[in-house]
């Protein structure tokens, strides 16, 4: 069985932000066993799961992405949108628009120590829609 | 239900090229609601969901992607295949070796602005053979 | 039908590490068509797919990913667990937490050169636990 639901976040400023909660509390209840797909349908924020306990980690995980993936490079032909957008989109590949996370026992089997991290890359960001797809 | 197709795309040249409507072409009708997988059966290669629109955004992406991972590191020990080789075995894991897109309506359930990338990485390039999967 | 088994794999040292023989071990006999998806429960590891037959791809890998995201940055605040956690959790992210693969003809549809790679991001690793999802 499949079952969607879609989600808008509101716009949150750039860095990496938890989103765990908000995604539990649409989804609801979870079947037994299956898998859930969360996809971004945007191309300059991305979707990861990482650390979910310490904040200094979500601040460190954006400065090492700003450090790879550096603003006005000499290459860049796309520069009308400013000069964070080609680095949000070349981000976004890095990280990827998507996450898929198993279910076990009606519950999404994370590790103790992962979330579901949104990672806006743009400084004046809009709101993000999300797809979730659980496959049962 | 589970239904695959395979789709073997003719060499492309180093760099990212839109194959959206090749994929669409194969797939055929979709059904209702449920999930694409797209994966791409090589190592030199990868797939990246990202913009759609503006052809200087597939250059700036290779060229980023040359800057990220650059050729002739004195650390390569995996230098046989050529310059571009394992540089290409690099990126691919970086942008990853499938996509996986919500079908909802029928549809791709993609963003406005999203298209789906082959991000070729070597210099002469085979054919790509891909494998979709469509969980409904 | 979905079909989920958990694998503990005894810890490695860092670096890429081909793990497909393992996984088929546990995942017994696969059904004729489906998708298979390997979650790992961890911040500070990943899981991609590459090269199967030469070791020093893998060598050149773990390198890559070294200059990729160095340690000891200036601006790095998790810093507590060590030199290595940091660039962990960022590589973790870049590489990415699952990978999912086409079943076709009872088989895993990789290519020729594909195997699944474990990487090990800490110098002093711990056993890390993965979660099997079969849909079919």
């Amino acid at each position: 069985m499949i079952v969607q639901k879609l989600l808008t976040l509101p716009s949150f400023e750039k860095g990496s932000h938890l989103i765990t909660d908000k995604l539990l509390k649409v989804l609801g209840e979870l079947p037994e066993t299956g898998l859930l797909q969360i996809f971004i349908q945007h191309t300059s924020a991305a979707l990861a799961i990482n650390e979910n306990a310490d904040p200094t980690v979500r601040h460190d995980m954006d400065k090492a992405f700003d450090h790879l993936v550096p603003e006005n490079q000499p290459y860049y032909k796309h520069t009308i949108e400013g000069p964070d957008d080609m680095p949000a989109h070349i981000k976004s590949v890095l990280a990827g628009s998507s996450v898929s996370i198993p279910i076990t026992g009606k519950r999404l089997n994370l590790g103790t120590w992962q979330g579901i991290y949104l990672m806006e890359f743009r400084s004046e960001a809009s709101p993000r829609s999300l797809v979730l797809t659980v496959i049962s």
